[in-house]
């Protein structure tokens, strides 16, 4: 086991009504007048921006706002944010949504106790050490960035989409109720699942031996989400799978799967380059991905892959790399089961041109990337031809 | 799923050589002039103490020292704690051991703030709403406190020991390095494994229905116990084994095996009498006392202890009553395994007064207690009755 720090601590608030609380935590962490950041569409709809501006001014908190953040988001919307935020001396960020609004109010949270671009982050130019506080009512689970100090962005004038962490973004405090999630389209909430399972197996995938608790951990995490999933797409009012769902989403990023390990995130790197090119979900992209790279990795390093066979899918055969390619065909067959696609074919892209994906991921990771096996650009190819 | 509030705000520091960065963590926690707390065995013994009080010194941090706690701490070492820290105007508290030196300084920290008798917090008076930092360099893994806001006191006039929580006492940093947890003597690392076992399985066995996230999360710890354990103990050096155990430890009381159920926690109060009759070692205690209520619960409810059975022992059998008597004869080989005792007379009790402990936990704990099944005093009768 690898030397760690883990400094999980963001204050979660759970369950049925709990958004109601936003004024109160906002008063708990001394944020006097948060920016609301959030996108457009139903957190607008539903009414919920609005009971949540009417909570805070019956507490008599000021606000300001930033709206209109989109899916993948992207860097015009956090200057815009950075800019209104100097502008009205707003002391904190309130994001109302999911990552994309968490991920844009901890950028503008980064930037504003810093004197430079704040892309100097997400570039590897700077490290955050400081951060104004960011709160969080979500309404999507899947990126988990309410429990995470991670952030990504992308950069318009190259559609370069980068990330970046630091202790200090992690929100203090994450309002969770899983009614709010009641009215996602299934295609989103499929994504989302799809995007809790692959961090989680982000981190499984490792070459660290000797990490059985942590391993423990993330094979319960993916445990409970593919015996939940199924129940969420069957009946998407159905509290208590959503709520399940949406502890797992937590879970998955925020640290806890990940203690004394080297990471992987080369799929997320592989994943990236496919939505800048071809503008797919996140989630949908990482379920082509994944199996592809697996696929890839099995005939390198089954190991792990077997371990997770055998654990998470529990396939019975004791060859390794046959044990692996079950596992993978039984992740296949999941994530066909709540709608999701595993090939280019099935997110309507025909003749992907994987060389240039592949030139684009070196280009922005590097020669080699990743740590359960080392991609090259020809590795990466190959896998990019796996997942056609 | 129930509504829950999870603040993990502790900064974990784990791995080798972690006790050299206290310096830095007391500055990181504005922590001036801690009160270091600790027992009166190995920490001073191993040179542990001489080094921590050197790094702090070499940083220009002032401090004073309280020394002496013992298992199963005390009220009068707070009394003293409470004087000398009033006294000396120290700001903080770094506790250097295990649970109980941890706990004493929780309920220092409890009290500095409070204008009134500390045992009020205990015995349910007063709620705690704000107290000192708590650090801590933890050297035995097994009460879990350095990651919870948990304390349990002993008051000697009348040997009821008692416990309370609060989020505002959950420790600032914890210092783990596993190498510190070397020279344990074996039967002090079993009984430690069985606590953080027990800690688990007070939370595990639950009514709540829908709950598989922590389900699973839950087994999935009690799964690298059950895994590591037995490498622990066959080879106190193994670094990787003692990491699993330590950092199991701290997953197993720190709320992450908790969100969204009911808790049960009768066995607790079941041991907590047995300790104060006959001076056991609290994890041993539990070792007795979890078989003997298992075998009580497995009449009434079998369901969950079946689960319990087929998830973590990997039990193969339909019937849930069957099922569960094999989980808890599998348990019970565990606990023995490793040198645990299962039996009131393997903890050299001959003819308990079970009709006294029956008596005196009720008094302690209410006419019923308990939640996966409701124990009056007949019932606790029955139960230590099965644990002769």
């Amino acid at each position: 086991m690898e030397n760690f720090t883990f400094f999980p601590a963001t204050k979660y608030v759970f369950g049925r009504g709990v958004e109601n609380q936003v004024a109160d935590q906002l008063k708990v962490f001394g944020m006097k007048k948060p920016l609301i950041v959030y996108g457009k569409g139903s957190v607008v709809r539903s009414g919920l921006l609005d009971r949540v501006r009417k909570s805070i001014a019956d507490a008599g908190i000021e606000h300001e706002e930033l709206g209109g953040v989109q899916p993948n988001p992207t860097d015009d919307k956090v200057y815009e944010g950075i800019a209104l935020a100097k502008e009205k001396g707003v002391d904190s960020l309130l994001a109302v949504g999911g990552g994309s609004s968490i991920d844009t109010a901890k950028a503008i949270a980064a930037a504003l106790p810093y004197n430079g671009d704040f892309w100097d982050f997400y570039c590897g130019k700077a490290k955050v050490t400081k951060a104004l506080p960011v709160g969080v009512v979500l309404t999507i689970p899947a990126a988990g960035s309410e429990g995470s100090g991670n952030t990504v962005i992308t950069k318009i004038s190259d559609m370069r989409k980068l990330g970046m962490g630091s202790d200090s973004l992690r929100p203090k405090f994450a309002l969770m109720n899983p009614e709010l999630t009641f009215t996602l389209p299934p295609y989103q909430t499929a994504a989302g699942i799809t995007d809790m399972l692959a961090h989680i197996m982000e981190r499984y995938f490792s070459n660290t031996p000797e990490v059985e608790i942590t391993d423990r951990v993330a094979e319960g995490v993916m445990k409970a989400i593919i015996t939940e999933a199924p129940k969420v797409m069957a009946d998407p009012e159905n509290y208590d799978a959503r709520a399940n769902i949406m502890w797992s989403g937590t879970l998955a990023h925020n640290g806890v799967c990940s203690g004394g390990r080297v990471e992987d995130w080369a799929t997320h790197a592989l994943e990236h380059e496919l939505s800048a090119l071809y503008g797919v979900t996140h989630g949908a992209g990482l379920a082509v991905m994944f199996p592809a790279w697996m696929t890839y990795a099995m005939r390198e390093n089954p190991g792990k892959l077997a371990q997770y066979a055998r654990r998470v899918f529990d396939v019975e055969e004791a060859d390794d790399t046959k044990a692996a390619a079950i596992g993978i065909e039984r992740l296949k067959d999941f994530l066909t089961s709540i709608g999701m696609p595993v090939t280019m074919k099935g997110l309507v892209i025909e003749n992907a041109d994987t060389a240039l994906l592949a030139q684009k991921v070196t280009e922005s990771k590097g020669d080699t990337f990743g740590n359960y096996i080392r991609i090259d650009r020809d590795t990466a190819r190959r896998i990019y031809d796996l997942a056609k």
